[in-house]
């Protein structure tokens, strides 16, 4: 596995590449690997010849009071769990954004409400970031996971609309051995604090579960279950358009985000109703 | 000269081009062609296997009471055209947003002033429309004309961020005999109008001739020879950044703004001093 900081070094090796035909697998990160970003890297490791993670923890989707600063790193394990998943370039750039970088990509309505009410900078943020790790690595097929549910329709739709070459495939949300779903952040997490957290799969899982499709009653279920000190959201979305519904008459997806002590959380699952 | 209209038809075929390893070369037009047009097309075709040129006539570069509706149109006399310069696709979209259309390309402050200011939803429309086109056509190397100055500098700087594998050259203005630049809005004039819309470069290249560096006795100079119905601007910027200049210490340029009628004129020229 190669290790590249320079931007250019990456962009250099992914036009070679491009031009012998090859395809490029990429699934950019923020780092702090976990079981849910190496279940991204092996969803891609087969469907591409090289392989690139990217890890960039990227200002422009934190705002000013988020935890950008803190957010947890791991540069050795990460490299470690990158060489075991196969990846060919692990891409950590130091330069990144030129020092007058001065292009913003935003994605209208998909971008606004769920986590976009509370964290209004975060999607242009990420789209913006993508747009140019797309054009820096030149990818055949990217991962991202349905962890992150919302992005991963925005990071869709801006690739239809930009008619990037680009596959996007969802990975599965991934969970621990309690069900909490991994994520980079439960590292902030006391014990007393994760024990609490349990409630938003619990919660989600009671709403999948629950013989109901009034898209309300369905809420009033799952907030009785959610044991959190500030609630963000709790919804019920169109599983492709994330449209707001009222009733479970299609695939649906319920999603919540909410804080415990000084940690966001989010997470999210399937509502399937047989369908008549 | 094939005419192709549907979008997932030029972009299929841009990637069997990719995949051959040839050069793409392409020029974006709104159509109603002229020598400004071809020149650029000239410029593009010694430098790529395949020549694409689009005529699309782009909604969302245009504001409410702006000229989107009357914008003047060719289709045979445009198609003609492409085929005397040697293009090989002509791709006149009839499908090219999707109806939930909704990522938006913006370039910050370079789309801010000079021709941004009166038209403040037309730079983001143009880098959208581009950003989607270059997603399309996947060009090796796009052409621009000075003649919109300030746009060619947003594609630059938008090709860039976005790390867009897109050599971006820009064609020199092209001027008719009597020295108006050329514009497809030019057919907005009558000869009354034609004749004062020559203040236009004649304010210009006065402002280039004078041994005179204080850009704002050179805009004074300029104000004195325009003879226009409504001034817009009248500007001289850094040629590479646009930043506004009080001094000529550097290459420049002279930029104007205006309406005749209701017709909206814009010119440019360089403002070259012996540097010390």
């Amino acid at each position: 596995m190669q290790t590249l900081t320079r931007t250019a070094a990456i962009a250099e090796q992914a036009l070679a590449w491009r031009a012998q035909g090859l395809r490029v697998g990429f699934v950019p990160t923020m780092g702090f690997l976990h079981r849910g970003h190496t279940s991204l890297m092996e969803l891609a490791r087969p469907r591409c010849d090289k392989l690139v993670v990217s890890i960039f923890v990227n200002p422009l989707q934190f705002g000013v009071n988020e935890d950008l600063d803190r957010y947890p790193r791991d540069p050795e394990g990460d490299a470690a769990k990158c060489r075991a998943a196969g990846v060919d370039v692990l891409f950590v750039p130091d330069d990144f954004y030129p020092p007058d970088h001065s292009t913003r990509v935003r994605v209208e309505g998909l971008s606004e409400g769920l986590c976009g009410t509370s964290r209004p900078v975060f999607f242009e943020g990420i789209t913006t970031v993508v747009a140019r790790l797309f054009g820096v690595v030149q990818p055949t097929v990217t991962v991202f996971g349905e962890k992150d549910y919302q992005q991963l329709a925005i990071i869709r739709r801006m690739v239809r609309d930009l008619a990037l070459p680009i596959e996007v495939l969802g990975g599965p949300l991934i969970r621990d051995d309690d069900g909490l779903a991994l994520s980079s952040r439960n590292a902030y997490l006391s014990p007393a604090q994760r024990a609490r957290a349990l409630s938003l799969h619990r919660a989600l899982f009671a709403m999948a579960a629950a013989e109901e499709r009034d898209a309300a009653a369905l809420i009033a279920l799952g907030r009785s279950i959610l044991d959190v000190d500030t609630f963000d959201y709790l919804e019920i979305r169109d599983a492709v358009t994330l449209a707001p519904l009222e009733t479970v008459d299609r695939p649906a997806r319920a999603l919540v985000g909410c804080w415990i002590g000084g940690t966001r959380l989010i997470d999210n699952v399937a509502i399937e109703r047989p369908w008549t």
